[in-house]
């Protein structure tokens, strides 16, 4: 057995700390690897974790050098990141970010990936990018002349409900939207109109493209938000009410900005559902994400391990679910913040998986932890959404006792 | 919310740094905690991953204080443990171990296993002790007598067939059973003799006993050994051949040897079934064992995560497992010693899990990872063992290139 012939497995590095990179870094350690995570606090879910976590901002350019020489393939536990830093750091060693820098730059503005899909002839709402430089004031009336009411977005840095605003035509409304593109200013983001959609429904999907061109989908889901936050999903959405060519239609769209964009790993789409029938691209996520949390306990593969497999070239495994499947996550209460070092656990039934992230505190309205349940026919959903249900309310209960 | 009232969740240590305390380790992690893993190699598979985790050797006064202090309860990755050392470390400490150390300290002597199951009542293979402190050859000749060729084994430190020994009526037997005995006695180790049984083949089952009193079964399943190493468990036995009576028994004899022993958390049960159909008890494994690897993909809660469960009073989940399975070991190979440290992943199929240990080296006949399948009917075992033998031996293959 010769030592130097053997190609050496990749030193995989995650960039982030939170739930997402615990979930990837467990996935690996699965696999056999020693994933190093690079996290701007030694508390976060995964650095709190894993031996070897390098703690620092990715404008510490020496934590970050550090991180980089240590690593052989970088992947993100989220677009959030600063590019032209990572550039820099990268450029004198032989590292490789997945997916690449320049789909993370795109997919992190909104506004471009707009563009990108219409490009993609994919179908999406419709929307205009206001000039920030001309007079807000009229800029918003351009677009409430233009589409009515309508939904603000950030083009940078919106997530989980943040950067979005609801536009209606009221003196109080146009004042609430100035200091929104105010802060978009602030932070360095553009600001575009989207049409409303009325949309009955939302559906996620997440993709597997691996380096050696396999691309698999999971199945189709339906997710329901909650002020602006995933806060269940169900599916497959084929027994749910979704058509076989709606189904195709999502996956041809995946296939396109997968391959247009190059978005190596496990990455999510989300789309409205029109009550005619349309399928719209919502918005992309370039990496594994909170609609395949369900793959953990319902798919033989799930989206973290399947997302190691794509970035290291390795057979992706099967993302077929045999049952029906329900995700809900439990967020931090809104009156339950503070200091609190919880290691409080909701406590499921037997038939529920509970993923409990270590948190080293509650903030309101930031995800904890989640449930994954299993059932065996469509028309148990709704007990068993109301199962779920119960267990994040005891929790709840159980934090104000 | 009252920071003083809740319940804090108990800190977790594990003892051990293997493939098992990294699986433990792994179930603890999903369900929020962060375990403090003892280990006496920094490189160890657990060790290796976690941070926070303690090195040290048992007999390392300061390092295992140091543990200690840390946690609040102590699981352990195997029964290879000082008990007299446990007990004076935890003296100071409001520590609580489970199973209990009484429960280990008996069963990591198998003569006083073989005795409990006596006197439990349960049925397992005829024994006589050796009095080593009369001739050896005396004593030798006397287990001949009674039994004809039968099996020598060491009460304590026998694991994965060292501490067994076939004695054969012969000169060169006698001499080698000798040597045996004295290896025994400097280990500080009996030796006793067990009457062959015409076995069939060996049975398995995981038990998980909490400490609310709750007892749930995982499948039965037939284990297969190579050179007295678990090589291939599939199941349910159910599926292949155990009839319902022999399962009920399995069941008893494991409900009967919970309670005795107080066994708290996942236990692994190995069992003797002859071709008349008679079962007897061949060992206990107070702790998750190799048995109740393919848990990790054919159950809905694995032994690791109801390990966790059982000790810290949670509601155990659910043990059934939906179809059959099958779990291979992957053993270093023969001539592959060496210092490689090994990242070498064997690239498995899409339908099988691979779990990898990851560590630092390759050691002929230690486990270096294990892969599990499930498939759909039972009369599919064989196609299904011949995949993942494929697999095992694609990997070897990979060693030599």
């Amino acid at each position: 057995m010769s030592k130097s012939k053997k190609p050496k497995t990749a030193q995989l590095g995650i960039l982030g700390g939170g739930q997402l990179a615990l979930m990837l870094a467990s996935a690996a350690v699965r696999l056999g690897l020693r994933p190093v995570v690079f996290s701007d606090s030694a508390l976060s879910p995964a650095a709190s974790v894993f031996a070897g976590s390098i703690i620092g901002s990715m404008h510490d350019a020496q934590a970050l050098n550090n991180f980089i020489s240590k690593v052989d393939v970088v992947i993100f536990e989220n677009e959030f990141v600063d590019c032209d830093v990572l550039k820099e750091a990268a450029s004198s060693f032989d590292v490789k970010f997945f997916p690449g820098l320049q789909a993370i730059q795109l997919v992190q503005d909104k506004l471009q990936q707009k563009e990108l899909l219409q490009k993609l002839d994919i179908r999406t709402s419709d929307f205009l990018a206001l000039n920030l430089e001309n007079a807000i004031n009229e800029e918003l009336q351009r677009v409430v002349d233009e589409f009515g009411p309508c939904v603000l977005k950030w083009s940078k840095l919106g997530y989980d409900g943040k950067g979005v605003f609801f536009l209606e035509d009221s003196i109080d409304g146009l004042s609430r939207a100035k200091s929104f593109c105010k802060k978009a200013i602030a932070l360095g983001s553009e600001v575009y109109a989207e049409r409303f959609v009325a949309f009955a429904r939302e559906l996620a999907v997440i993709g597997v493209f691996s380096t050696t061109g396999e691309l698999r989908f999971y199945p189709v889901v339906v997710s329901e938000q909650e002020n602006g936050i995933c806060s269940r999903v169900f599916g497959p959405a084929r027994s749910f009410g979704l058509s076989e060519p709606n189904e195709k239609r999502v996956q041809e769209y995946v296939r396109r900005i997968a391959k247009s964009l190059n978005l190596v790993g496990a990455f999510g789409v989300e789309f409205f559902e029109t009550s005619d029938g349309n399928i719209l691209v919502n918005e992309i996520a370039p990496r594994v994400h909170n609609s395949g949390h369900y793959t953990q306990d319902a798919c033989r593969i799930d989206q973290f391990e399947n997302h190691i497999r794509a970035v290291l070239g390795y057979p992706l495994g099967c993302t077929d679910a045999a049952r029906p499947f329900a995700m809900m996550n439990i967020l931090g209460p809104d009156h339950g913040e503070g200091q609190l070092t919880s290691n409080l656990i909701p406590i499921p039934s037997a038939s529920v998986h509970l993923h409990w992230y270590g948190k080293a505190a509650i903030t309101p309205r930031r995800k904890l932890g989640h449930l994954n349940a299993n059932f065996e026919r469509a028309d148990e959903l709704q007990t068993t959404l109301a199962q779920l249900e119960r267990v994040r309310e005891n929790w709840v209960q159980s934090l104000k006792e």
